[in-house]
């Protein structure tokens, strides 16, 4: 196999372009500096488009978990109720965060690979009128599962004044997201998925109602404090020394996603689900979700062969990496990754070597149908 | 389109591989320091191996046409006899230089598209026992062509006291190439190529009957003038400022092409052209060159479209960069480089882009054919 060749497909870290990460050599400025206040100016227009607000949108050096937790200790205090619905290992983990808060915590949990059902929230918001915040994730990782935020949104406001705080880790950037419109509170984001970057940055986009929330909120917090953050964002002034590359990174990324048109940066990734689907179904191999509930970032799919043996392969051939299953689905699936820097001509290449692949080691007679659907999937769409 | 994304498959410059794009980030050192001397050092025995020469190999800062130019000033002078073997565009090349220095050029011409015929030499170095030197191509990249080196050199040692000097600039690194044991007297090649890195480099390996001849040659040189190369190369002090990010390069792609190990690079590319040539035929687009004259590193296409309009296509919808036809083939082929820096997975997805193409703009009806003769043939195989 050739060295230092590789085809990362698991659903975040998800590659850089090229320009990126030159972007991202550009030598250290000092972060009190004019640059980097500009820097951060040029940022602020283009982030508030991705998450469909126009209020502003702070970015925290951590991971996309820090993102989660400033959610979380920004918005409730101990003791007080709130409603985690879990799709998945992420809908868990906003469930962990929240204990770990001392919160009453009522879960509401769904079978992984299914979506959550909005109509099913409303009786337990009128059960629990203290709930004091919904919380649920947008596209769940671990399933690859794109819950129905908007209406989840309308449901909530139509029954309750709880927040509506939404996990976007894995497919803001990547599809449709209208936090105004919508009414969605509060909106995280990691920047290692569909905004093209490394690992390192979080983005917490919140409403009106969200912020009045955080300003009163007595929970002991510091670096996470999004107060810090806000009270001076529009001054382009950071309460802590900011990640710096990746932010120039993330202006350049940014500017990809606006060359290319928001809009047709979902179609791109809706082509790509559907290619990907349409390959496992001409193979006929299960996906884990319905096409309803399919999400355009990431694909779960249950082959009838050893899923961590085929990915073992599928590297040792290709270089090809895929994500393996994870919690309650470890060992039974595996999961493709097509969102940021990944195109149509990438769907083409996965499938082909997944075909090879599971001819290699599983019973599979006919190969090329995956790929041949993918094609024909792709020749129904108008371009992306 | 996704922005800043792009598939390179032209038959040079080839894609660069990430440690290859970050050894040559590292600082300039002092040209005649010991960093730079050690460097040199540790390339000279891979650089050697890669020629199949115990000589040493010139490295020159300038194009693969530099690397040429200098196979012919350093061997003959005006007015010598000399035969160029021309079956493309890169022979034509080795002629008009030749012209440029007034040598006497006979050459022989061969349709483009076929490889040149061994035994058709001796005649001709019969006829003309005063040609100094037999010039020609090892990979005409203009056509696709691998011609038959070796049983070339072994003929005309037969024949003739003539030197063997090939240009190999567009397989050298992906093909085997033994100067010692096939008698090839100069061997040139260039950094884009089969070596994986950006252009700006030129290499020259000579046996030692071309080193006697090259130190008694008159013809008036300065820059590509080789004894001066040679004269220090084993003290590692290059006459001339050395480009030095490109050797921080090479250093990382002669350490990547040794861990794979030359017998499966080879290999590698060997299953690329045949997954490629199988593809087509599947598809039923002639291929220029039999299977017995095609080359590993590139493969041209006569498709039933035009060339050129296929690949503005290509570009368009997946970004991917393919090569049109030179000169006598302009507007009637195609070629794909797949060298260097690229997999069988490479071809799975040229191919099945390829297929969608077709289908746009021309009458192909089925698709996934091609692609799926590619992963047969990949199957075939036993690994690459």
């Amino acid at each position: 196999m050739l060295q230092d060749y590789q085809l990362l497909r698991i659903p975040g870290p998800t590659p850089i372009p090229p320009s990126v990460q030159q972007a991202m050599m550009k030598p250290m400025t000092g972060h009190r500096e004019q640059e980097t206040k500009e820097l951060l100016n040029s940022i602020r227009p283009s982030l508030k488009k991705i998450f469909g607000t126009n209020e502003e949108v702070v970015i925290i050096a951590g991971s996309g978990t820090a993102g989660l937790e400033a959610a979380v200790v920004n918005t409730v205090s101990p003791g007080e109720e709130v409603l985690v619905i879990v799709t998945g290992s992420f809908g868990d983990r906003f469930a962990k965060i929240c204990k770990a808060y001392n919160l009453h915590v009522h879960t509401l949990p769904y079978e992984w690979g299914s979506a959550l059902i909005p109509e099913e929230i409303s009786s337990i918001l009128v059960a629990h009128p203290s709930i004091k915040a919904v919380f649920a994730t947008y596209c769940e990782t671990s399933t690859g599962v794109l819950n129905p935020i908007k209406e989840l949104a309308t449901t909530i406001k139509q029954t309750s004044d709880a927040l509506v705080i939404i996990d976007g880790v894995s497919c803001v950037g990547a599809v449709e997201t209208k936090m105004d419109e919508w009414g969605i509170d509060i909106c995280v984001t990691g920047s290692q998925k569909a905004l093209m970057l490394p690992p390192g940055l979080c983005f917490i986009a919140g409403s009106k109602k969200a912020w009045n929330m955080i300003e009163k909120n007595h929970q002991p917090r510091f670096y996470l404090d999004l107060r810090k953050y806000h009270k001076t964002i529009q001054e382009n002034t950071p309460p802590f020394t900011p990640a710096l590359s990746l932010l120039y990174g993330l202006e350049q990324s940014l500017s990809i996603l606006e060359s290319e048109g928001l809009h047709q940066v979902y179609k791109r990734h809706q082509m790509m689900k559907e290619m990907t689907r349409a390959a496992f179904k001409a193979i006929g191999i299960p996906l884990l979700t319905t096409d309803k509930d399919a999400s355009p970032t990431v694909t779960a799919i249950k082959p009838d062969v050893e899923p961590d043996a085929l990915r073992k392969t599928l590297k040792q051939e290709f270089g090809l990496v895929l994500a393996g299953g994870q919690n309650n689905l470890k060992g039974q699936i595996f999961r493709i990754g097509h969102m940021g820097y990944c195109t149509p001509a990438d769907i083409l290449q996965i499938i082909s070597c997944i075909e090879i692949g599971l001819r290699k080691i599983g019973n599979v007679q006919e190969i090329g149908i995956g790929v041949k659907a993918a094609q024909q999937a792709y020749l129904q769409g108008d371009g992306v």
